[in-house]
């Protein structure tokens, strides 16, 4: 563990080449290596060093937000997602990246190379994504949640790990300002929109108190149902994507929370990238109804095979329950959908926005964007409770 | 702070005279006061200890149960004890006892003495119970739970209190085992009943697994849903009554938990109570309907006057969302009804069973209110969340 410093690519040269197992990794000399600062995110700095024998990427925290250098953040955000990444590797393997080091004091993380990935947003954009991608993010979820669930967990252990991810306190209240409050807020000004096209329209969104009520009842889902081990940031710019090859990355913001918050945000930068590149419509489509099958089929052969035994798993046979079943994906798909109308609104109106609405050049298409976000993800927000089944979802979308 | 050892009468004495506010509070010479014992729980000692000048209420852990010495189990519940009424006593005052003094060393806490009340279960029994206590029992979960609830505190209030409470493990697996688990599995040797009269039953019950799934259900809502801090063993034995003054005790197992735990678990042993005591029933019914109204009255009070102003407290005004409220109430009457069907069966088949069911002396009254207990108890389970109304609730009752 060393002292704190951010590192510049010469100064994380240095320090990898005192690691032996960076050595063998890399190879050859440390004169050799190159160090590239890749950072694309809003809060860390990305390096990739490579030698002659291999790569490694690099992530270390700044003591304040990358790209807003006047908002101070605690370092420890990369400790929690290192946790993230061990606590879930038993049950996801290769659908995150292998982490190779992690130093506590320099709150630096080095972690397997996925630099001929490319991030998943950028390869919608560009219409180059494979189609068929969301199957792998459902199974994520499917495995992840199960794997850290009571049904697969003693409570003790479940408890131990709710605790342990109920410190990651500074990138939390970050989701429950950006994603859950501020885009309601009429004095917020982190928010930013469209004017005056869309003037009228988030006038009503931040003045509707039914809204506002639908909107707390998220809210408290959010903070008072503890499911799993959320990844707490799942879109499209937290996913890495090679062929087949489908890697989530960026789990800083993990914490204990209810399955469909994961599900729920996906599904909404999908849908947002159909509607700014409506052209993707029927592949969006298709990749949402997939996100849902992938996740429920993944989710019940764990459930099924019943390889770990939680205390929920004591009294039951896995199928027995048909009904109870049903309504224990149903909750999860009213979250969903609850969770995917405040991802909708907060990227269209919130302080961190997406790129996809800026792929086209035409403002005229854009606004149309925006605005069949903003009314979608007021819909989904509201009716969230009787959404039963993806058809229905996909309906509103 | 002072090395664990059981005290006795007369080692007590010694203790409480070391100390200056209680030679104060007690008065005199110590060689005047008296220590009696007055244990009559499962698992802690408890002394009353009076001088010239007043009296204290000692409870101290020992290393097992006490009734059961084979049954080991650790020091530190009277410490959880003890940091649940530091918690409440701000929000719900003279409804708990007021705590004088702790030692984190003996495990023992020095409280109020209320040996001029009585155990309300005992109060019961012998028909002496003042008509309309459960508005009280009511007001104070209502008051409670709003206080360390998501909409009163900053979420991060609420992790620190809710991360304390989650290392309260010993006796959160007694709750998980005991209350969750344990009737409904053919192989615990700690299951006892009526033999062989209530036999077939009680199997029907252990092999149902539409009803096991049902519990499984249950099983989640407890484990996964963190709304408020719970007193976490609620029934008419932790309550000591006078009159008008009703006080909540014996909070060891409080925890986060839905609230419809504490008025499940409550409302269960107002039933047993009228099915032991059928000449009760028309009372028992009125202070179950007290009980929600209260409750419910109690939690809008503190909501509307919005003194204290959380994280889910800050877009919506109180009153706003009829619909909304309705809803958050219908859910938590519904987890309600789950756990009151849960209580009534392990109070009549499992580990710790109730004196009501021998106040009669008919062996054959008994039985009927015992299988009253069990098939009510089966039905609310199974039927929990399609029970909207406390009517609807009464109806199965
Ligand atoms: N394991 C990896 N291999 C290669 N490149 C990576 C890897 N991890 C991250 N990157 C690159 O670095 C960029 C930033 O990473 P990441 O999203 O984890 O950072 P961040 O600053 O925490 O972002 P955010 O603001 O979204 O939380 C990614 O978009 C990707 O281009
Ligand atoms: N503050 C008090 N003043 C007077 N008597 C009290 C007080 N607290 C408890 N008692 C008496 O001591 C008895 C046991 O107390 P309590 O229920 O807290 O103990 P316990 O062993 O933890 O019980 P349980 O097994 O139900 O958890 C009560 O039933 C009551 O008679």
């Amino acid at each position: 563990m060393s002292a704190y410093r951010p590192l510049t690519a010469s100064t994380l040269i240095d320090y990898l080449s005192s690691l032996a197992p960076m050595q063998t990794r890399l190879g050859g000399n440390s004169a050799d290596w190159t160090a590239r600062e890749v950072s694309d995110g809003n809060l860390n700095t990305v390096f990739i060093v490579s030698g002659p024998a291999g790569s490694v990427c690099c992530k270390q925290s700044l003591p304040y937000v990358r790209v807003d250098p006047a908002w101070a953040m605690p370092l420890e955000r990369t400790l929690f997602e290192a946790r993230w990444m061990q606590a879930l590797s038993p049950a996801v393997g290769h659908q995150i990246p292998e982490l190779y080091h992690l130093d506590e004091g320099l709150f630096l993380i080095v972690m397997e190379n996925l630099s001929t990935h490319h991030v998943l947003r950028n390869a919608l954009i560009a219409g180059v994504a494979p189609a068929g991608f969301a199957a792998r993010i459902g199974e994520f979820v499917g495995h992840a949640s199960y794997a850290t669930s009571w049904r697969a967990l003693a409570f003790e252990d479940v408890y131990a790990l709710r605790d342990l991810f109920s410190r990651n306190l500074a990138l939390t209240r970050i989701t429950v300002d950006l994603v859950l409050t501020d885009p309601y807020r009429t004095d917020c000004p982190r928010n930013r929109w469209i004017s005056p096209e869309l003037d009228d329209l988030v006038e009503s969104l931040q003045t509707d108190s039914v809204l506002h009520a639908a909107v707390e009842r998220m809210q408290e889902r959010f903070l008072s149902s503890s499911q799993a081990l959320l990844h707490g940031d799942l879109h499209t710019g937290s996913v890495m994507i090679s062929g087949d090859d489908v890697r989530v990355i960026d789990g800083e913001f993990a914490l204990y929370g209810p399955i469909g918050f994961d599900l729920g945000m996906f599904l909404a930068n999908l849908a947002m990238n159909a509607y700014a590149q409506p052209e993707h419509d029927d592949w969006m489509r298709d990749e949402i109804a997939l996100l849902w099958s992938s996740f429920r089929r993944a989710y019940l052969e764990r459930w099924e095979a019943g390889a770990q035994r939680g205390d929920m798993a004591s009294l039951t046979r896995p199928a027995s329950c048909a009904a109870e079943r049903t309504r224990f994906f149903q909750q999860i798909l009213h979250d969903c959908a609850g969770f995917a109308g405040l991802e909708l609104i907060r990227r269209t109106i919130g302080f961190a926005q997406i790129a996809d609405y800026e792929a086209g050049s035409n403002r005229e298409n854009e606004i149309e964007a925006r605005r069949r976000a903003l009314l979608t993800g007021r819909t989904l927000i509201q009716k969230a409770f009787q959404i039963d089944t993806i058809e229905a979802l996909l309906d509103q979308i």
